[in-house]
């Protein structure tokens, strides 16, 4: 993508996430009248569908030949890489947006021709966005991130996983992450994959393992994440595939090796 | 204590914790200018020392018959309760410390008697202060946290926890933390035991569980959370030793005794 329309979509994409950053606040706002837990699922439901659409309509008044690929049904069907793609979580960490009415983010990853220029993950209620622009970088608000060091050791290292990675289950391992866990420094649940993929960009964590996550989970992320060189790759070594579910190893460069070889094991 | 006197001691205590997190801010500041992590383990301590030292010159100049419990040597020997005593971290989560330069906290109990009057939590970084008087209520900077709600149930609830819980350990039987796992909505781990208490006061947290806390880990929370009516007891069942390390359940009064009864087992 050259330079100055990459730029100029990158431009018009956060002007629209401040946007749906406030409806969403104001949803919440007025939400708080009404307060009941199922409440709350029916109005996460709502604001996912609301910013999706809202999303929706911005690209096919502004970029009618881009493509969206979301979850909530306002999206297109997309086959094949060929084209520019807004990859969109509206509200990325549903059950903190539930319970906790903060620590949840909107996430755009936009590729095109799968290649990801553009990654933005905005924090709604602490009001922070990450964001990056391949090959320029990635920025906290109006900081520039320094490249991940590559001198990180294991065990002092501090690693973003769900609990449940421990439990027995039939994805992975559950051994060889009970091990890393005690090798690691220690480890952190926050319940935001696009905040945790932006924690390991700003180097406040060293690595995020899951075992499925969606495109929209992932996108923004790893294009912010790949700018201070970090690794996104599956749990299996291979390159993550931008249209489907994957298994997510996200992570400083020097743990990468170490974290497959040794402590992420599918079943 | 007269109500008068718990006041002017809260107002007092206030003061001086926006002071040292100041003091913390500074510190945290000239240190972005010589930045390596062995550096950041130094200023930890050094950090921790100086804001202790800081509390215990206030304490006994202006409380000279109250006593002080700490980590970092600046306190009293104490070993009965009949007293007026504060209990104080200065720098609670020292790993998002050194880490993450965020997600710590100040964290103060003072006990009359064994009686806990006055809690404090500041999250520093956020700017962010819990606090409650005992029979006054808890707040959040200047809002009123309500009282918890007494239907909540364990499949709808976010517990807390590290997930070493979850794994072949001493204390604790992992298998029934596993079903845990599996029978609640979620878990978060944040790494600050105050922060952790905090939240699940505000609510946005249903339970904390840990097999080891110190008191000054555990005694601001536990005011904070008995004026919602949450309950803090030691994983037995047993009151919480104030003097002690303890194991702690920290929860939403109606996901206690299940948390007791079917998840919590002692090894």
């Amino acid at each position: 993508m050259e330079s100055s329309i990459q730029e100029s979509i990158f431009e018009q994409a956060k002007r629209w996430v401040y946007q749906a950053g406030n409806l969403i606040k104001e949803q919440l706002h007025q939400d708080y009248k009404i307060e009941t837990k199922s409440n709350a699922n029916d109005l996460v439901t709502a604001v996912d569908k609301h910013i999706e659409q809202f999303f929706a309509e911005k690209i096919r008044t502004y970029y009618p030949d881009h493509l969206l690929l979301g979850e909530e049904g306002f999206g297109d069907h997309i086959t094949h890489l060929n084209q520019t793609i807004w990859i969109i979580d509206p509200i990325d960490g549903t059950m903190n947006f539930v319970h906790q009415k903060r620590h949840f983010a909107i996430s755009i990853g936009i590729y095109d021709h799968g290649v990801g220029e553009i990654g933005i993950i905005y924090n709604v209620m602490d009001d922070v966005l990450y964001t990056a622009l391949r090959g320029k970088g990635a920025f906290k608000n109006e900081a520039k991130l320094s490249p991940l060091p590559r001198d990180v050791q294991l065990e002092s290292s501090i690693i973003a996983m769900n609990s449940s990675l421990a439990c027995q289950n039939r994805r992975v391992n559950e051994k060889k992450i009970q091990q890393l866990i005690k090798d690691s420094r220690g480890t952190r649940s926050y319940g935001s994959a696009a905040l945790e993929f932006a924690f390991v960009a700003e180097g406040i964590l060293d690595g995020y393992i899951t075992m499925r996550l969606s495109p929209w989970d992932f996108a923004g992320g790893m294009v912010i994440l790949h700018e201070v060189n970090g690794v996104t790759r599956q749990a299996n070594g291979q390159p993550v595939q931008l249209l489907e579910n994957n298994t997510i190893i996200a992570c400083n460069p020097s743990l990468y090796q170490k974290l497959l070889d040794e402590y992420v094991e599918l079943k």
